[in-house]
């Protein structure tokens, strides 16, 4: 068993740090933010900090760090006021890690990565065409969290599309049945393999 | 393909609306929360929302509903100041699915759902023995998200116990060889399958 402690984290090398540190959550959801500038250059960037926010409004959130590869995609939501998500699967997986990497601000992921944009005239921003399942967002709020200079993005869900085989009765979409992968670090991706639904738990 | 837009969650059944909207981020993470109160009483809860805020200071976040049960937890962690994640693996997810069980505030979920809390010194809340990945945290602030009555809990990590045989030599840790499963939805539970590290990407 290792223990490690605040001197050991101190000590860590920076890189290793990142890994270390991204490593620690446990799984992470795995989407692309599609964005569009007020001028109509298209971007687009994988984040792994999607989080489930509220059912009813239907609100998302993720984590962007300004100071990275993200700049344009704050940018872009700011002057627009819509972003889409879309799923990463196993069809896909190389190109969407590949959108991380920082090309200048005049390249399109879309372009440079080999994806497709989709428009379909609620959102006003592009959508993956290849990906299976595919959220579209209005800016709600961008909170600052002043902790560390990152930004906590919150949408509100205004269009959803998803494979006709997903949606279960009770309203669970089978993401697995969509190919979505799972990510871990920075830099993991991983097929998963569904256990068990347990249903509502009582005491 | 469906294809869906406001009209169609206001017509959604809430229970429905929930299932749905929780299955949208993608995969989840899967932590318990164990925290202590003042006097003395453990608290354990599962939850779906961890998030990896930074490396350098170290800091992680979780969303919080008080309005649930997890309203024991955000006090405990409020009078206490610290708290710890425990990753679920297949041994115990049924357990750990149960502490999302609404039981009273005099009964602690550790006793409930079959875990051993388990004290370091150094965090003054309990860690769950039967976890392969401990993480501890000291609480750095509470922000309400107002937009729907939710909190973004961020705690500094202090403390992480994980089994040595799954820390790569580039800091990366093997969580899927600790065991941890995926979370879908609010009770899917999901084994994992590494396919690739693809390393840091370049245009």
């Amino acid at each position: 068993m290792h223990h490690l402690k605040q001197d050991d984290f101190a000590a860590m090398e920076k890189r290793y740090r990142a890994a270390f540190f991204n490593s620690l959550s446990g799984f992470k959801p795995l989407n692309m933010v599609g964005t569009v500038s007020a001028g109509g250059l298209t971007n687009l960037a994988i984040v792994n900090s999607v989080v489930h926010l509220g059912a009813n409004p239907p609100l998302m959130g993720h984590i962007m760090r300004p100071d990275s590869v993200e700049r344009h995609t704050l940018n872009n939501i700011r002057q627009v006021g819509y972003y889409t998500l879309n799923h990463v699967h196993a069809g896909i997986y190389q190109q969407a890690h590949q959108t991380s990497a920082r090309y200048p601000q005049q390249i399109s992921e879309f372009d440079a990565c080999g994806f497709k944009p989709l428009y379909t005239g609620i959102c006003k921003a592009p959508y993956v065409a290849e990906s299976h399942i595919r959220i579209g967002l209005s800016l709600a709020q961008i909170t600052p969290l002043q902790i560390n200079g990152t930004y906590l993005v919150i949408g509100n869900v205004i269009e959803v599309m998803l494979p006709d085989n997903t949606l279960e009765t009770d309203g669970f979409i089978d993401i697995e049945k969509a190919g979505t992968l799972a990510g871990a670090g920075l830099d993991g991706y991983y097929e998963t393999r569904r256990m068990e639904r347990l249903g509502y738990a009582k005491p």
